[in-house]
């Protein structure tokens, strides 16, 4: 699958979630995920049209990578968006079928996103502008990957973000558990031949599979249980 | 009142929509209301922060006046806000209590913008985004003023437009039907010595507040019909 990943931020070298998601890519063999920063490739004369549309419909994914600064993206990505996006949207439908996912890093508490809370709406309201954009141009708009207080997150968190991160470019989402399993097989045996991927992750992953085999086999035999009270 | 009314359009002299609005400002002798057009005022530097944030505590009631382009304000709202609002929300305190309307075009019908329409989402969930910001602020979010397919408006219609942004502008919102009335008889008086109100204007206020004044006496006397009957 071909992911294109639109970085819409003020300056991805300062930001540490921003690195550390550029230092999370995975390793494709076939260009398989392109990141794409906006800021970097802004010019006077904004961005060349054409490239952006041919780049879309080269891509099966869409990633949407932004802080939410007061409650949308940066600016850059509405700038994008209308300069590149422009007139009568029958002009878009050679891109139907694509999928929209958004990685959003937000510095507020998940649980802050609620009525009643600091937040007041949930994400998924404060992201409609969004899922009306995918609705339009005929889209499918994936569950976003939320990324919370990113300062704050410990190592092993990092490392899970490291793995949902990978996993939200480019398995079929949302995964099942099998798939997830299934990817994460593929990983370890990718690392045994790919030196990007550190000795932390790889001793993550195994545990994470580990866990995730033992889960399986529990239902699995839990299931058997169930099915053989019915027949009973 | 003092009302800012910051407008988020690229083009303001090439919009048939924001022409007409620039057209339909109040005239008030002091002052009161004032017309913020961020594109023209904005340079190479951006936009001066002090006198924004000095602009912006000087209103009682701040309006940002937009078309919708996908389901957000043009992109210059957005670089406004981030490049005003910076840093910590604490310091913004000072502005507490503010008026937030916001006066959005549409080139759709109203109709669509609901659950199962051709926009599947409503306006109110569409501008959470704004809502959220005020809310954050500790801003009053009052209700928008839609202006639905401009282009497509009867002159009629466009007369109560000019009367409706006029109301919105000035009159406490949401504003009861006695303070609707009572604005209407109060340009009555002003257009006696104000070039400005063309004849159809006063002719279509006139008719306004004479068949506004009919409706409230026929509702004046089925409530003293009811009344009467509940004492019977």
């Amino acid at each position: 699958m071909q992911t294109l990943i639109i970085v819409a931020h003020p300056e991805v070298d300062n930001s540490p979630t921003q690195q550390f998601l550029q230092a999370s890519l995975p390793v494709t063999n076939n260009d398989a995920v392109t990141w794409h920063d906006l800021n970097a490739i802004f010019t006077e004369t904004g961005w060349q049209r054409e490239t952006e549309l041919a780049l879309l419909k080269k891509a099966e994914r869409i990633i949407w990578q932004f802080p939410l600064y007061w409650y949308s993206a940066p600016a850059i990505l509405k700038q994008w968006q209308d300069a590149i996006f422009t007139g009568e949207v029958s002009q878009y439908e050679f891109l139907a079928g694509k999928e929209l996912g958004l990685v959003v890093s937000v510095g507020e508490r998940l649980t802050s996103y609620q009525a009643g809370a600091r937040e007041q709406f949930t994400l998924s309201e404060i992201l409609r502008p969004y899922q009306a954009f995918a609705q339009k141009l005929d889209w499918r708009y994936l569950p976003p990957l939320v990324i919370e207080q990113f300062g704050y997150l410990t190592e092993p968190a990092k490392q899970q973000l490291l793995i949902d991160y990978q996993q939200f470019l480019t398995l079929a989402q949302p995964a099942t558990f099998a798939q997830k399993g299934q990817w994460l097989l593929a990983q370890l045996q990718q690392v045994t031949t790919n030196a990007k991927l550190t000795q932390e992750t790889l001793t993550l992953v195994q545990e994470q599979l580990m866990t995730q085999l033992a889960d399986y086999q529990e239902l699995q035999s839990q299931l058997q249980e169930i099915r053989r009270g019915e027949h009973d």
